[in-house]
C-alpha cells in the first residue's frame, strides 16, 4: 500500500468540529466555518458530483489529496452519528446514494452488519474488530494507493497513538472556534515527533503536512 | 501605541507547556523541545547576555519580534509559578538579575507589591486591577513601541477574550505533547476571526502570523 493519512481542516484552536454535533447538525455549531475553504473549490464539487467551483491552489490541493486514495477507514459517528445497535431499517449514512470516496469505506463499530453497496463505486463496510483488523482490512483491497483515516478525531487519535499513521495533512483554518471536537485530545501515549514536510499557504487556509515518526514507519 | 502581540512557541497540539509545572520545572514536562529552536538562536542568546548561536532565519524573526518592544505584560506565575501573596522577603522571579526584557514589565497579581527594579533596564510593576489597566499603564510607558503580552496562557486567553490584542505570533513545533497547558483552552467568547498574515518555514519550526479582529482594531 501506499501512505496512511489523515486530512483535516482545523480551527488554529485545535478543533475539527464545532459544540453540539449531531445526526442533523454533523459539523456541529459553526463546524462548516472550517470547511468553506474547500467546499468552494472545483475538485470537491467535482468529487461530489457537481460543476463549477473555483480553480486555484486549494482546488489543487483537493484533488492531490484525493488522487490516490484506494480505501477509506472512518468511525461510526462519521458514518452517522449514532453508536446504537442497527436497529430493523437501518440509516444508510450521511454520505448520500453516491458518496464521495469511490472506494472501500472500512466502518468501525462495535455492531456487525452486511457490506452496504453505493452507486460510483462505495461499498461500506463494517469492521467490529478494531482498528489494526480495518487496516488490514483496507490494505488488502489496495496495490500502492493510499489509504485515507477520514476520522472523527477519536479515530485518527487511535490511529496516531497505534503509530499506524504515516502522514497528517492539516488545513488551518484562522478562527478561534473556542469549543467543539478537538483533533488532539488527551493522547494515550509520549510525545510523538513529526516532520513538517511542506506548507502552502492560501488566502483563507494554511496547507501544512507532517510526516509521523511512529513504529510502522521505522520498520 | 504599536502593536500589541503575543509571540509563542506551540506544539502541534496546542500546548504551550508539558504537564507538572513548578517553580523547578516552570516549562512542565517536555517543555523545552518547544524552545530549542530559539534558544540556539544568535538572538535569543545575545536578549540573554550570551555569545555565539546560530545565525539563521530562525534568529531574524526572534530579533525581529523583539526590536521594538517598548512594554510587557505577564502573568503572576509566569513571573515565580505562585499565587500565594509574596512573603516577607519574595522571590525575585525566574528571570534573573539582569532580566532578558529590559523594558517595563506589568506583573498581573492579586497582591500589591513595591516595583522591582532589575539590572539592564527591566522593572517589574505589581497589577492588581485586571488586564485593561495593565494595558493602559505599559501603554502610557511607551510611544509607538509594541507591547507584548508574554503569556502565560490564561492571560493571553484574556486579552483576546476582551478584544485587547492585535497580532498573535504563533512558532509551531512539529511535536505532539498530549498533555500541559494548551494555549487555548476553552474561549469565552463567540468564535473570533483571524487573517493570517505571514508565514515562514524552517526546518524546525513553522511561524504563522495572525491579525486578530478585536473591538480594539475596530474602533
Amino acid at each position: 500500500m501506499g501512505t496512511v493519512f489523515a486530512n483535516v481542516s482545523i480551527s488554529l484552536d485545535g478543533y475539527i468540529a464545532g459544540p453540539n454535533d449531531s445526526r442533523e447538525n454533523p459539523l456541529g455549531d459553526g463546524g462548516e466555518q472550517l470547511h468553506e475553504w474547500m467546499v468552494d473549490t472545483e475538485s470537491w464539487k467535482d468529487q461530489h458530483g457537481h460543476d463549477g467551483g473555483e480553480t486555484n491552489r486549494d482546488s489543487e490541493i483537493v484533488a492531490e489529496s484525493n488522487e490516490n486514495v484506494g480505501a477509506a477507514i472512518m468511525g461510526r459517528r462519521m458514518f452517522d452519528n449514532d453508536e446504537g445497535p442497527w436497529g430493523d431499517d437501518p440509516f444508510e449514512g450521511y454520505w448520500g446514494d453516491d458518496p464521495p470516496f469511490a472506494v472501500p469505506v472500512f466502518v468501525l463499530t462495535h455492531h456487525p452488519r452486511e457490506p452496504l453497496e453505493m452507486d460510483g463505486g462505495t461499498t461500506f463496510h463494517f469492521v467490529t474488530d478494531g482498528i489494526e483488523r480495518a487496516l488490514k482490512r483496507a490494505s488488502d483491497t489496495v496495490d500502492d494507493e493510499d489509504i485515507e483515516i477520514v476520522g472523527g478525531a477519536t479515530v485518527i487519535q487511535q490511529f496516531i497513538e497505534a503509530g499506524l499513521i504515516d502522514e497528517l495533512q492539516l488545513h488551518v483554518v484562522p478562527v478561534l472556534l473556542g469549543d467543539g471536537i478537538r483533533l488532539f485530545e488527551s493522547l494515550d501515549s509520549d510525545p510523538i515527533e513529526l516532520e513538517r514536510t511542506r506548507m502552502v499557504g492560501s488566502p483563507d487556509v494554511t496547507h501544512l503536512w507532517f510526516d509521523v515518526e511512529t513504529d510502522r514507519n521505522e520498520q
